[in-house]
């Protein structure tokens, strides 16, 4: 009934980590940087550009200008890089039963009226930070609340332009889980639960 | 670790409902329309005022006027039921492991630094409609859909008066559950085990 799982995740939540686990648990494909690869394949822009494009929206990023000049007669390669994405996550969706990780996933397969069980990972800063400096290592300069409150940003903007809906907002998804005070292990437990208890 | 469970949810949603089961099965006490009796002897209210003003806000009530006139000088006595409700629930909560539903109770323990399971239960238009309806019949001259959203708007604007957050903000709950789309008794299941797992 659910074969699908997207998983939206605050920067840093250890929301990628929770749907790598759950696709393990369920043995089932899980997409998440394979989605760039393909999306690159399929729009002919770099790997690199479809990473930094394919999920956050940014006020002033390289290709405003472009966008701004070109947006009266042509697409937008933002807008390019979302129908790529697009059609990607419906073929992986098409194929069978998999976890999708950000991107709108839950979005683009609810319009197309296909069922998916959609999950929202956030915690607290404490935790978020203490994982993304176990990830990536203290980085000199960079004010790490400032950089998780830009890269959510940037996620809610995204996700806003491009589905006219709230990201985060509880009425989008049918589990919201705290990993911070909840745990990994335990995250993943129950969204294997009630995906065995949906199918 | 987590003795107390606090459950907020939409009108409608079945979250007293989940809140009862969850109790049952833990065999710890429920504290829903109980608050109400006890708030009403601690302040000297009737208890269908404190029904009525113990988790609604309204813009247009009929204690607006008198509030306005004696705001000034006076607490209201929408603050007093208030002060009373806390006071009801941080006893409650000193007594031992519980469920509370309702009544900024989440925030009101976070506020004493007391720790809480969080949940908040939500679930579509149709599951509410419903559900409703079943419990208590159909009113006539009433649009269903407009009472939900009425005293979803209520309690949203109560509990930012009162804790200056807003209602249904994942980052105020451990869980949040569609419990239309996940059905209550996996509901009852999963805060169960968050729980039993955190002890």
């Amino acid at each position: 009934m659910y074969p699908i799982i997207t998983i939206s995740r605050e920067f840093g939540s250890g929301g990628h980590s929770i749907g790598e686990k759950v696709a393990a648990e369920l043995n089932i494909p899980f997409y998440d940087g394979e989605i760039v690869s393909k999306v690159a394949e399929e729009c002919g822009y770099a790997k690199e550009i479809v990473e930094d494009q394919g999920e956050y929206s940014s006020g002033s990023n390289k290709w405003l200008d472009i966008s701004a000049a070109s947006a009266i007669y042509f697409q937008s390669p933002q807008d390019t890089i979302f129908i790529s994405q697009k059609k990607v996550i419906l073929d992986c969706a098409k194929k069978g039963p998999c976890v999708i990780v950000g991107r709108c996933a839950d979005y683009i397969l609810r319009d197309e009226n296909i069922k998916s069980l959609n999950v929202f990972i956030h915690a607290d800063y404490a935790h978020r930070k203490e994982r993304v400096l176990a990830k990536y290592g203290d980085i000199e300069d960079v004010n790490i609340e400032k950089r998780l409150a830009k890269k959510d940003k940037q996620r809610k903007t995204y996700y806003k332009y491009y589905t006219d809906c709230n990201w985060g907002d509880y009425k989008n998804y049918d589990i919201s889980l705290d990993n911070g005070n909840i745990g990994e292990d335990e995250c993943v437990k129950l969204i294997c639960d009630v995906y065995k208890n949906m199918e």
